[in-house]
């Protein structure tokens, strides 16, 4: 291939991304200079916070250009290089974006990371990614579960939810997942190892929260937001908490905003905790995560899911999945398989 | 007086409190027995959760039973003692609830302290009392604020908001109340001592806030709910506190509550945190609090305003007033004056 296809956000989506909020440049293939290596990208990760990062609003990290390939983690192979420590042929993980090819020095905001041997590479994107970190950190440093606690996981056959259900289960804990139908319910109770399911599409959460929990709820897990984020609150434990890791019912749009939790109250009359964080928090203890994901999978302990769709012309699409609630596990593009 | 006046809960009120939410009974006043004393009721805490007491739904603590007179914080002076720990003629504070006589054998559920002699009676119910300890450890515990912080208050002309505010002062941060009306904002300002004060009847709440607080707010420390929590969780800093002490705004009824706070995935995005806590969670420690409490009451440091109404017949509309944002500090009721 001589041409590198970028995927550039072309205006400001206004709620649920458009395949026009986007075009499709085609450019030669850039050439590494002194110093930098030339990656050619094969799976991207996708991530309801990557909506977020469309806004023109200021947060945590500065929002994508106009003009830009939209921002998004990659794993790609090194096809051409200058630089000692990234050599031909090797996988590597970063901020790679929404294109076939990146030019790199090592120094990008996001890293660049060579993959060890052995693991698939597209782990790196999901349960030793920001997913996996995800919920390695948000459950075990904000949750901070006891044994015998009652843990409550919403989004839990996503990417996050479903590893932050093993984890607390690894933990000593009865764990609650919640998502949305049949098949994500018997996969999360019968292959995850969830010990209850509610399918939010099918039941009345808040009710099953108090049959499943009628002591309440130590430590939440919300993926979600918006209503099932007030359920968990009503059903909070004394001196519990709710880890908040995002709200995907918001659609990360700055329009249509859902209603605020009503039962914000209860974190009163409960003496309750809820606290937000961002993984990049703990950038400096991602080896820590990493290496004890790593012997929990390496054990059996803890099963992820992929969901790998297929081409570049497709990025919209599979990040409208998410949205609507199609995914089973962590959500990946591929654009290319590596060579050798 | 050889009456015994008792207001009781005659129906669960809904909404605001209602004079004839209650009944005056008139019974005579009960005798001493053995191991037990008799106070007359001279003065009455109001607090914004006691209205929530009258719900029938489970709480931190059970709810007031119909028929039961309304329970309340009271200062009152023992008039006669079977009891060595408590003498006739010893001022005492308890739960002593809507009524001009109680009995008590010590062991109410919310104790019978003597009060230390000097101090005013009243300084018992308020800043040596609930409101002035939920200020102590809610913001020194929950809120956890650093010297240079910028301290949100809102609800800071009530006596709990005026304490925390003070203390803060105390602590090194920088102080923003929020009041309603010109009267409260310029008493916050020149004779409290907040740095900055936000008439939220008369100014855009969020909008001030980011003008005072450009960096954001490291701690809020908010009494009311609704909007105005909205207003802080918008300019919450990066890793920020907000302490839940309440929310008067819902008027804790179970009709018409306000929609809850749009902004809570604000949470997320600065990784900050928001937690409820119910004074009597540091019982064991209130001994602490009131030295601590004194020492600055002392020193100057900490000045307070009582709001003081008469006549038990007025309680109903006396807790109205808190609802109605008319009290001017720590409101009380004057039912009697103690004798000698």
């Amino acid at each position: 291939m001589t041409e590198n296809r970028r995927l550039v956000l072309a205006r400001r989506p206004v709620g649920v991304v458009q395949d026009d909020d986007f075009e499709m440049l085609v450019e030669p293939v850039p050439e590494a200079g002194a110093g930098q290596f030339l990656i050619r990208n094969c799976w991207l990760s996708f991530d309801p916070a990557q909506r977020g990062w469309m806004n023109d609003v200021p947060s945590y990290i500065p929002p994508v250009q106009l003009g830009e390939p939209m921002r998004a983690m990659g794993v790609g192979q090194i096809v051409a290089s200058h630089h000692p420590d990234f050599p031909e042929g090797a996988m590597v993980s970063g901020g790679f974006g929404w294109q076939d090819y990146v030019l790199s020095d090592g120094k990008d905001a996001f890293g660049v990371r060579v993959l060890p041997p052995g693991a698939p590479p597209t782990a790196a994107l999901g349960v030793f990614g920001t997913t996996g970190l995800t919920a390695y950190f948000g459950l075990l440093d904000v949750g901070r579960p006891k044994e015998g606690d009652v843990v409550l996981v919403s989004g839990a056959a996503g990417a996050t939810g479903s590893v932050v259900g093993q984890i607390a289960k690894i933990k000593g804990c009865q764990t609650i997942g919640i998502a949305g139908g049949p098949d994500k319910c018997t996969w999360l109770k019968d292959t995850v190892g969830f010990d209850e399911v509610i399918d939010y599409k099918n039941e009345d959460v808040a009710a099953r929260i108090r049959e499943l929990a009628p002591k309440g709820v130590n430590v939440f897990f919300d993926n979600i937001g918006g209503e099932i984020l007030d359920a968990g609150l009503g059903n909070i434990a004394q001196g519990g908490t709710i880890v908040l890791c995002g709200g995907i019912s918001s659609g990360y749009t700055l329009e249509e905003q859902p209603p605020g939790p009503r039962n914000v109250f209860m974190l009163t009359v409960r003496s309750a905790r809820m606290e937000g964080f961002i993984v990049l928090n703990y950038a400096q203890r991602f080896g820590e995560g990493i290496a004890q994901l790593a012997e929990w999978v390496t054990e059996g302990k803890i099963i992820y899911a992929e969901d790998i769709q297929h081409g570049l012309e497709n990025a919209p699409a599979t990040l409208r999945r998410l949205f609507e609630g199609k995914n089973f596990g962590k959500q990946i593009l591929e654009i290319a398989q590596p060579e050798g």
